[in-house]
């Protein structure tokens, strides 16, 4: 089967890395040789890779595993809550998020006690608007006498697969004393990726979304003084962090990424490629199918959210029901496309190849003929 | 090699799970089918999994997925912080717990904000005194002039296997109109557990430590109206629970647990013929080793606390360093025993039959001959 499906593209594990988490299916006592947290477990050797190989890999000076990206937003967005909001009292609980922002980052806020302000979105391609993290921030600054407690900027968002200008609204943040807070679910471990680059507080990462992993895992990447706060010890257990629990993701996710790093390491050295045949369907996509990108055009990323309004139509006019796409595509080895849905198509050519992705044109273009 | 380490004995799948596992591995869509959350994806039918199959076995009116134990007391504190002491302020922001608990709850507790207070322990087999969470509410009702927001029992706790009495704390801490939690980490998933029996509000299960699960995944079971405050949906994405940040503990855990299902129902029901191995083993371990059990006799679980005072001189008389018996244990066969501890041992006799049974005390015998 091609798998288009973007939840899934960045997530599937390597055949090698599969094996190799067999004998930890069976009991494998990871707690038996734990110092107190699974990141100081050294048999495999966990400690490493979050001390040394996660850091490197993102541009983090601290990184704690989570259990997915919204995990991650909500572990920095309650510990800064915490910090500034109820005891210095320094910040206004508010957070700005992009326009195009997955709803989980929305909650993470929500579930922090903070509220969310969305920024605008440009319409015709769907670009976040830098100049109005500006604005909102001093908005909150006039009416509130203070900054608000952070941004989030999903760098891309899961909906159209836009790259928003992280540098420019880091920038802006920070010119206002502002955290600056990434989800890159869909970034971290597809594309390089460094935190240093963008002057960024927090990148989060989601190991079965972009990490060839199983879930559920995630990776919270911390600038140094927010690490400080976000691994702040328990006042009544020595060593242990509160944000954590004690212990944060254990399991075989966490020993998935362990083997999978050497992997993740290669393939974002290949995103150039990856991102050449993303367009390349665009372009034959448009052209032959009459399919009309929603997002940046060029494309920046592997996942793409066509309108199919032409499908849809066509559809209408021959009386099938809305799950017959997804039936068709399945019966010739397409999955991946959400059933019940043919007026926009989203998918992702990120486990594809170019005869693959032929492949899938060609599919689309015999039901349209 | 057999296992007698208490953190992996109940977490073992089935080897024929294992195998229905794998082609969820290999990036199985199973967010394709998801209606919005993990727990209504029909397809494997996690669906009836929550809604029918968790609650029955545990006695709950609702059931959501978590983590692990840890993350689903923190679930249901910080749902029950932000309802009763930060709004309705009708609680005061402390938390009792036995005085055996495990770290991770006093760490949930504190995230959540709240105050943990210890109940003192009886000296001779470390039994919960119940009579002390009363004392401990009234001390906290007379100096805040509200009832603490609630207790937490671990049944049993993770360092002796005591199983304290439950029904008798629960009524306590009901008269006192306090909120019951029980950490059902060692419990739910070996032995039968019905929080309706013992009149409590949540009960919280850890898959991978006694659900026989992949980690890392817990289950919370919830009486009807704590449920209601816990489950309670975003101001700002329809549908979407706040507590769980949208969607819950997805990935292959959660399919774990869907498929040991039959195999745990059918599992607790052996639960006498565990009990009695356990007791078994610490007669003969009493008998004929010297050691002495630290906890409630007759035992009740199978996790088995001895102080191995008898082991420990000997060792220091022959100048053997404190990772010798672990290095014995592991060429003998048998794993689990915590290495560089040899003053007490921790271990469970859970995967054991009684030829195995047999073998460890025969191979702690040899080594004290």
């Amino acid at each position: 089967m091609i798998n288009v499906d973007p939840l899934v593209a960045g997530g599937v594990p390597p055949s090698h890395v599969v094996e190799q988490l067999q004998p930890y299916m069976k009991g494998y006592p990871l707690c038996l040789y734990c110092p107190g947290d699974v990141h100081r477990v050294k048999k495999p050797d966990i400690a490493k890779l979050v001390e040394e190989e996660l850091p490197s890999f993102m541009g983090a000076d601290v990184v704690r595993l989570v259990h997915g990206a919204r995990e991650g937003a909500f572990l920095a967005l309650f510990a800064l809550y915490k910090h500034h909001v109820k005891e210095r009292k320094d910040k206004a609980p508010f957070v700005i998020l992009d326009g195009n922002t997955h709803y989980s980052m929305v909650l993470a806020v929500e579930r922090s006690m903070l509220t969310p302000v969305l920024t605008e979105v440009e319409e015709s391609q769907y670009r976040v608007v830098p100049e109005d993290f500006a604005r909102k921030i001093e908005e909150i600054e006039d009416s509130h006498s203070k900054e608000p407690l952070a941004v989030i900027v999903n760098y891309p968002d899961g909906k159209y697969g836009n790259l928003p200008e992280l540098k420019r609204i880091a920038k802006i943040a920070k010119e206002h004393n502002v955290y600056v807070i990434v989800d890159g679910a869909y970034s971290i471990g597809r594309m390089p990726f460094n935190m240093k680059s963008f002057d960024v507080d927090v990148a989060i990462a989601s190991a079965h979304k972009s990490m060839a992993c199983i879930g559920p895992l995630g990776v919270v990447g911390m600038e140094e003084s927010v690490g400080r706060i976000v691994t702040k010890e328990s006042e009544y257990r020595e060593g242990k962090e509160v944000e954590l629990l004690g212990c944060s993701a254990r399991g075989l996710p966490t020993v998935c990424l362990f083997f999978v790093m050497p992997h993740l390491k290669k393939r974002v050295g290949e995103w150039e490629e990856k991102v050449k045949l993303a367009n390349y369907f665009v372009e034959r996509a448009e052209r032959e199918l009459g399919f009309e990108l929603r997002g940046e055009k060029p494309h920046r990323h592997d996942l793409l959210n066509f309108d199919t309004s032409v499908l849809y139509e066509k559809f209408q006019k021959e009386g099938k029901d809305r799950f017959f796409l997804y039936r068709y595509l399945k019966k010739e080895g397409i999955i991946g496309v959400k059933p019940g849905i043919t007026k926009t198509v989203k998918l992702s050519t990120y486990l594809l190849n170019k005869e693959e992705a032929d492949f899938v044109i060609e599919t689309f273009s015999k039901l349209l003929a």
